[in-house]
């Protein structure tokens, strides 16, 4: 048998991990520094937990979780029977009651649903794990990958948007990424829909406009119409799309303004965003930006590094109601905003921005020299090690060469030989492996060598 | 609908995952200044990785993914036979071709065998990451849970024991927790069913011996007479367990050595515990340790919590093969230890062993008297955030009593109040939650005042 890894998913050998964890760790530390707290879920959920919550393309990319022990059913026919339901697309409890979470979102309703009473709000959580979706794997879209979301939920202050804001600014800076952190509001595209016309729906309108990057403002527009938007409605729309030509974010607030004039929707949209900006200048308003999701109800975010071309890595927006999915009566309204944390590895490799050395610790491979040498590496490595100095005694008395070439493959920083004239006089010969520097020296000597270095 | 979580699986709040993060990071820590490297693997496998590899019993446990789409197949006649071999109890490749991974060593030895000529041997992975098991749930068993071990493969010298020993010594001292570390060697056991008769196997006597813990003496004698060894065979078995009523590893080795004679597998075991022994004297030697897994070959370990009753919180051993399973035709050898690590939570738990504070990192609430105060708290957060103290900006301007009540629930350290008096003469107020102690002061004395604490 030919070892395979599935489709779609990956190892992660160190030299990823540590590049991973400078990312991740970056980003923890804004949340943390700004009060949040974490949370994990299981991989999965029941099954009900997820379904209907996604749309139907989403539904559909969820990995279900077969039920364990179906083989051993007294009753072949009624077993058949549940498979003839999932074959009919129903859902079947005796098939599978389980499945893979698709987000973070869903998993953390379920969770506030269920222990409400208990939390104190509002709550501040930051969640990074990983989620699965059953999609076609293609370059840089994977089975299994990691979300890395923040949510303050029981609060509609936009004080919550500000905090948001400001870790977006603090992460891409610590991470050296130049970025543009875009601003809208749903509440201006209900107005640009109300205006188009009673009949038309924000969503209608959001997920035309989510699309312009993709297919430009034409065949938006074409889509708009065959959602029978009038020529009228068309040009506002187009006017509305225009203001993203406008360099500064006061010209943009003025346009929109006079083209929403007097609806409440617009006037509190536009009264919102000002709010954030007066404590965010940083922000950039894009009115284009709409997001997918449906459900966002204020303010909407989206960051997009701008030397790089590679879509955005950061989004995230207000909702008004997060639990009554789950039967929860007390409505919980939010503002959350998440990482693409496989996205923003891409851009620093692309831009060359990892550090050099992200691990500030020393590595030091022992040369094996034969067994009458052991118990006083064992000794040496154990100081060293006390020193948060990463030590590898080389197991086997290989040749040096060898041994040698190990520790260069391995990328050591430094070699320590002891042999028979070391251990007579009580010395080391410590070689750095970056410089070839090599030194005849004590235990402590070497230590202050390696910890200068 | 009513929101629930899986049985078997766990939400895990801020404050587990706290007190989860002081032991990995304990147990990582160690793993990295003895040279290991992390590997991470996707929760998922191809089925054919797993099945077959955990025996009859394992096998049934594994958690099997539906294939996707199934409700989109064309030929519902065909997808019903797929159905019909499952319900049979055969593998069906339309049906599902993923499944949640058991452990992590399979995984590993999937990822060396595919991976085995781009990889410096040997290799030193740790590896933390959840499994999932369909097991009953109970007490302390659950159906997610997070394995944690550390494996050298490609070597097959003592050396490696002993540094995995030294890892065991030195994380329990860390975690403040008595341990005794157990030693046996699967070659002892091979010579003594040797010494049973020729037609004994090792793994026999293995699995019973391995119960002794749970069944007492008597039990396991009786379930050996049941696989038919001889009155002489039990008497010599009864021998063997019995040195562990003596106090030293010298007496146990001298009368074991007695026991099996000239037996050469015999000789190679004893001989193998002394070295290892010779370096790490704080080893007890166990010879009714036997290890249920049927793979290890040599040294095997076993680590009990002293105080607490809850059996083993670690094992390992080493194995002669781990790949040969995937076709590799390289024998690779390796020894490996793992930690339990839900066990040793608990055990900290009941022995009180947790540290009373585990993060250094103080927490203040800024008290919000109103959107006046918005961008001068905003600026004072900014920076004391920039001096690693974890602020909130409470995001509602809620009533004082309210917000010091979150304060106090959500167990910040500071209070930290900012209004019309403060804004005017440039201070703050900062209560410390703890000692009740007051002081009206400037920013720079508010950080000086909290990073002191």
């Amino acid at each position: 048998m030919k070892p395979a890894i599935p489709q779609g998913t990956r190892d992660f050998d160190a030299a990823t991990i540590y590049k991973r964890e400078y990312i991740l760790d970056i980003i923890k530390e804004q949340f943390v520094l700004h009060g949040f707290e974490p949370l994990e879920t299981p991989a999965f959920e029941k099954l009900e937990t997820l379904m209907g919550k996604y749309g139907d393309e989403g539904d559909k990319l969820i990995f279900k979780i077969l039920n364990n022990g179906l083989d051993k059913k007294d009753n072949p026919d009624a077993v058949r029977q549940n498979f003839e339901n999932v074959l009919s697309g129903k859902n079947d409890s005796k098939i599978t009651q389980r499945a893979l979470k698709y987000d973070l979102t869903i998993p953390f309703a379920r969770y506030v649903a269920m222990n409400y009473g208990k939390l104190a709000m509002p709550l501040k959580r930051f969640q990074i794990q990983n989620v699965w979706r059953a999609d076609r794997p293609q370059k840089g879209r994977y089975r299994e990958f990691t979300q890395c979301d923040a949510d303050i939920v029981g609060s509609g202050s936009l004080l919550n948007e500000i905090e948001l804001s400001n870790i977006y600014k603090n992460v891409f800076e610590k991470l050296n990424i130049p970025v543009e952190i875009c601003i809208n509001n749903r509440k201006v595209l209900t107005a640009l829909s109300q205006l188009c016309g009673p009949e038309n729906s924000m969503t209608t309108l959001a997920i035309a406009i989510d699309k312009l990057d993709k297919i430009g403002l034409e065949k938006v527009l074409d889509e708009l119409r065959k959602r029978e938007l009038t020529e009228d409605a068309i040009e506002i729309v187009k006017k509305y799309l225009a203001t993203q030509e406008l360099s500064t974010n006061e010209e943009k607030l003025e346009n929109i303004a006079t083209l929403l004039g007097e609806n409440e929707n617009g006037k509190e949209g536009i009264e919102e965003l000002k709010t954030v900006l007066a404590t965010c200048p940083y922000l950039n308003i894009d009115f284009t930006l709409a997001r997918g999701l449906d459900y966002y109800t204020g303010s909407i975010f989206e960051v997009k590094p701008t030397d790089v071309k590679i879509g955005s890595i950061g989004g995230g927006g207000r909702y008004d109601d997060l639990t009554s999915l789950f039967g929860l009566k007390e409505s919980v309204a939010g503002v959350g905003v998440s990482f693409g944390v496989d996205r923003i590895y891409d851009v620093l490799e692309e831009s060359k921005l990892f550090p050099e050395k992200i691990s500030n610790r020393k590595t030091v491979l022992l040369i094996n020299f034969g067994t009458e040498y052991v118990a006083g590496l064992s000794k040496i490595s154990g100081v060293l090690r006390g020193k948060n100095i990463s030590c590898t005694l080389f197991p086997d008395a290989k040749k040096i060469d060898k041994q040698f070439k190990y520790a260069n493959r391995k990328n050591f920083d430094y070699v320590l030989l002891y042999g028979e004239d070391e251990q007579e006089k009580n010395t080391v010969q410590l070689k750095n492996l970056t410089s070839g520097e090599q030194s005849n020296c004590s235990v402590d000597e070497a230590i202050e060598i390696i910890q200068k270095s």
